[in-house]
């Protein structure tokens, strides 16, 4: 037989996969992969219920123009920045094919959602880590660390706010200092905003409204509206380079799923309208509190996020795989998102978007493992 | 700004995006791309009003198992042997990504569908065309065109049976040639088999069971179900390579639209007890039959297809430019799907997946169009 090409030493499985098949393997309650527990609300099964059959055909690869016009309204760009595809994923993908390649450098702050440095190097590019600091306070940026990493090939600077796995929202004083290094080096930022409606203290500032020239945002109806399956997301480009982007988006996937983005376009006003966002931070706040005051009784350090649904904690001498086989308990290690620097010892990612039945019964068998 | 990447030079609007766009704008009859003008049928729209509310998260990469079984069972392959994909655009990317790069060439017969060129070149692999030949008997594989495009870079050869655009369909003895060439060579065989239900003569044989070993094998509930809009496609490989396969999919989508996946999961058995290609294939075989008769009396050429719902026709002085601004129709002038080789002269290429009314009036405004 020929041989594979060389790009599949990139297909192991991830570890939320990974993790999602012990926990089904093992009975676990699951706080590792990020998805929901509860269903998507009721207007959008609704407006999907309806869509089928009437929206089955492709859409344009730019996507269906009234879900471009509804998110545009939503963020407040126009709708020909908009690039609808299947999924943030697929987003972020189409980011790499339209900037950057071979002897391009592409950085992104650890610890890192996974994707970042397979899809870089998918396309050619070479992937730069740079830690994120952390102390009894919390997650920090740091910026000299990031200037350091900053070399005359760097093309792109990926940042996540709210930010997967830590949890942090970047205040507008560390964007400014971000856009600065960007106009100075003149690289582009890519700015993964999935969680941009779950946050806990003042709603984040989007790095675009900082540089509009030079920013693209990254966007998720499967994280806004509870249905991570669905493969709905957006870009928002800078002006005028939406069909540069879609003209690539076209030959990957060509267009994202049809009814699923016109049960979106009207669910994204209806979830405006009618507070849904606002009472999703508060279910997933009192999940949060919960989370975090029972891992402290168990003695871990637990680090509150400030965004997302996922908090981070040490908690010393918790092998997550032993932890998901022998506990029934599935979380990730810290240590699977750190690709290029040094992982803090004793770290764990758990999601708490999952019922309060789950986590209470987490914590539970968290207390029994840890007596044995 | 700094420059976006030279892949952006491979992101025109596509010849299909361009003349919907200009049937939208001119109130044109759309025979130009390729969507059902018909809806799915009810017993896929049941299952999918069903399944949202129900499966709404992130499916495995590998895609739902039970819609990996039903494949299997309707196609006579293993489980393991399958990877859902959005759609068989993605499909088709996720295997040029598995199998080349940059100093490998791919091959593929011309006229030839649009992705596959730039789907080669965004992996930095170079495509090379081989033309079909064309008489009044219609379309042949030219073997000899073949065996010289054949170099120790060749890395897979993408055949597309039924063939859009030309409506052939190889035969058995054509498949084994081809076959024997790739084990001669030892270069993969891509089978783009998306029309595999939509035949008008014997039932076409499958690539894979001449060279399971060497073979994928890319298929689209879209096509066979009237949803081309719901992006759910798949790949079978040869055993052990799902994972491979999986394991760069996940980082270009992640998942297919996991709702959908579960509506095509039952809808495919429901298809295949229903006798509902059957009748689909004889619905198909009523409008082409009109369509061909039709074009025949207005003087054109036609080559009546085996398979797809394409057919090509010689049409003498018509520009499909003009057709669609002053006349009315969209269609495809054929020299859309030449990349490297010379366009034989005159030739459209028409769709005939939309309703007789549409069929009858766009015969009516082309009667007019030669008439002026």
């Amino acid at each position: 037989m020929p041989q594979l090409h060389a790009r599949t030493a990139l297909s192991a499985e991830s570890i939320f996969s990974q993790m999602s098949r012990l926990a089904v393997q093992h009975g676990a309650i699951n706080l590792g992969q990020g998805f929901p527990s509860s269903p998507p609300p009721a207007f959008l099964l609704g407006a999907a219920r309806s869509a089928v059959g009437s929206v089955d055909q492709y859409s344009a690869p730019l996507g269906l123009l009234n879900l471009r016009e509804a998110v545009a309204h939503d963020l407040n760009v126009q709708p020909q920045q908009v690039v609808i595809t299947c999924g943030a994923t697929e987003a972020m993908f189409a980011l790499a094919q339209t900037l950057y390649g071979p002897g391009d450098e592409v950085i992104a702050l650890e610890p890192v959602f996974d994707i970042y440095a397979p899809q870089a190097q998918m396309v050619g590019a070479s992937y730069v880590g740079v830690p994120m600091s952390l102390d009894s306070s919390g997650w920090q940026l740091d910026l000299d660390a990031l200037r350091r990493a900053v070399t005359p090939r760097t093309r792109a600077l990926i940042v996540n706010s709210p930010f997967n796995p830590t949890g942090s929202v970047f205040s507008e004083a560390e964007l400014q200092q971000l856009v600065d290094l960007a106009r100075q080096h003149d690289f582009w930022l890519i700015s993964d905003e999935v969680y941009d409606e779950l946050y806990y203290g003042a709603a984040p500032v989007s790095l675009r409204t900082l540089a509009p020239e030079r920013t693209f945002t990254v966007g998720s109806a499967g994280k806004r509206l509870e249905a991570t399956g669905w493969r709905v997301g957006w870009i928002l480009t800078p002006p005028g380079l939406a069909p540069e982007v879609a003209g690539l988006h076209q030959w990957t996937t060509f267009c994202a799923p049809a009814p699923l983005q016109s049960a979106v376009a009207s669910a994204l006003l209806e979830a405006r309208q009618s507070g849904f966002y606002t009472e999703l931070r508060a279910s997933y706040r009192a999940r949060m509190e919960r989370l975090a005051l029972g891992l402290t009784r168990l003695g871990a350090e637990v680090f509150t996020p400030q965004g997302t649904y996922f908090l981070t904690a040490r908690l010393p001498g918790v092998s997550a795989e032993r932890l998901v086989v022998e506990g029934g308990v599935a979380v990730i290690p810290l240590a699977a998102f750190y690709k290029q620097c040094p992982a803090p010892a004793d770290m764990l990612r758990l999601a708490f978007c999952k019922s309060e039945a789950e986590i209470m019964e987490a914590l539970e068998r968290l207390e029994r493992f840890l007596g044995r």
